[in-house]
């Protein structure tokens, strides 16, 4: 994607100026089918509202034939803190789990019939630790973002996103502060298990990074450059993918969210294409989800990562678009309407 | 199961005397395993809250081989009251619709790999109007409960119980009403599709049966026989014969609730073994679920029946098991624990 001569960042700026729009017309035609649909009008709730979300992006009718979960993994230099509760090896260890079917999103993706694929992003190279330097130079940052665009190459018309990396909820909470302003212990949580004192830490890591990077803050690429990690740029580029080939999106949880949050910070209607699919048991998370304006579908205290939270509205997702599709009409079943 | 001499409710009592108690062994069994495997504690949430209820009430590790959707449905005279949007004979419409495959329980059933079942509970005798005399005589109710008891003669290891009934959501508030006392008003809401006026109507019919049956209200089967409907007699002999056999369920709704509620009030320990599916968007629901005690897993703004949202709800506790179930120990995969 990138000009010889611009700035590798140019070609995602432009992007935001050409994103395509919502398609009314598909989504008004299921709003008309619903209400011929033998049951009371809007008694399937959010269902229903899924089903709108399916057509008005994608321009069809709803249907999830080939469902995608992918899960990007990434390391973390500022891993070297302290601020995961986890040793930084866990996230290639969890990669190998992926690969051989051990770990939680596996399980919920062979029951709810998802396809899984798993992107690793030079795990033996972490990013740089943001409390000396910025995570990622804008080249790497680009590449990254484009390699996540590659998610969907293979096809899919329902994306979900997430994410594993020992310390990015660190990169997380650092992007949310730098996003939203506050204080760092706002945007922090114990992560995969920290005590209170490990909280401040992360905290305190949080606040060196925020004072070193305080000039460039304005502008939410640099952001995520700075802030990282890899994974989060990749999900931003498969998030912005799922737009651009009308591919809706469902993202995961406090991390995966990071990445929606940069591209909402470009643009508020760059995510408009997105469900989000739970709030996490991480404290800040409703905070973020309420700054963007965002209503998470499920609130099932989890907080793992992995796309799980994702994966598992997946499962919703699918069966709101077999309802629409599949229900009779009061006419076809012979059901006599509302008196 | 009634004796020559007794009562026909003198079994069912006696049943709350003998209600089995939970597997405390087999869940702190699930709990030793959840601890090992390859996710940070805690951080599935919910759907390790679930894994440990699955083994809790069926003493075996999490497993749900062979989930039944259970649909009762029943016809109320006090229709004839216009206390619904829809006209009385949609509920023998809408049982062949589910026989057709059209209605939404089918979708769900069909995505999420779900047994359905339809019990039509003597559709061509409604019930009696309530407002006039009870709905049930005890031996109609009790034999009803009983014929709900069979739900799960044929097999099954998760039952999620569900109604159609047009009409019954004014039986279920009345239930409600003459369990927690309060006005009527309290306990009514739009049901299929009221506006305020028919709300009201609502509130007003069930006062009037209120006062009818004033003198009978301290004992709850006498609750559920004199306000009916068939299916909410049925739903609660299905709920306890899940208790008596070990068998896990998922209660639906606003009406299937009421059923639900009858048990509660005759001991209090007699829907542990449920779980309660959603919060209806029936406006008095939340307020039941409180007084039980009960906290709903989804809120996804739905109101139709028909075990819907209890269906919806077994997809996700078939995925709870799945990841207890298959998931990798720390050791087994060879990732490292928490630091």
């Amino acid at each position: 994607m990138s000009t010889p001569t611009g700035l590798p960042f140019d070609d995602f700026r432009n992007l935001f100026s050409s994103l395509p729009g919502a398609d009314n017309h598909a989504a008004q035609q299921v709003s008309e089918r619903d209400a011929q649909l033998t049951k009371p009008a809007g008694s399937l709730g959010k269902l229903e509202d899924i089903a709108i979300w399916l057509a008005r992006w994608t321009g069809r009718k709803p249907a999830v034939m080939k469902p995608l979960v992918a899960v990007f993994a990434g390391n973390h230099g500022v891993a070297a803190q302290g601020v995961s509760a986890f040793p930084p090896e866990v996230t290639v260890q969890m990669v190998a789990n992926f690969a051989a079917g051990g770990a939680a999103i596996n399980q919920i993706c062979a029951t709810n019939d998802l396809g899984l694929k798993i992107f690793d992003l030079a795990l033996d190279i972490p990013t740089a630790d943001f409390t000396i330097e910025p995570a990622m130079d804008e080249r790497t940052c680009a590449a990254t973002m484009a390699f996540g665009m590659e998610a969907i190459a293979g096809g899919t018309d329902l994306l979900c996103v997430g994410e594993m990396g020992i310390g990015n909820t660190t990169s997380a909470s650092a992007i949310y502060h730098a996003l939203y302003g506050g204080k760092a212990a706002d945007w922090v949580g114990p992560g995969t298990g920290h005590d209170a004192k490990g909280v401040e830490l992360k905290a305190e890591v949080i606040e060196r990074g925020i004072t070193l990077h305080k000039d460039h803050l304005g502008d939410p690429l640099e952001v995520l450059r700075r802030f990282g990690g890899r994974e989060i740029a990749a999900m931003a580029g498969a998030i912005l993918a799922g737009r651009m080939q009308r591919v809706p999106v469902i993202v995961d949880g406090f991390v995966a969210t990071a990445a929606a949050a940069v591209l909402y910070a470009m643009d508020a209607t760059a995510c408009d294409h997105c469900l989000f699919s739970h709030v996490s048991a991480e404290p800040a998370h409703r905070a973020v989800l309420t700054r963007m304006e965002k209503e998470p579908l499920l609130d099932l205290d989890m907080r793992l990562g992995e796309g799980t939270g994702a994966a598992l509205a997946a499962g919703i997702v699918k069966t709101a678009a077999a309802c629409h599709s599949g229900m009779a009409t009061f006419d076809e079943a012979a059901v006599a309407g509302k008196a």
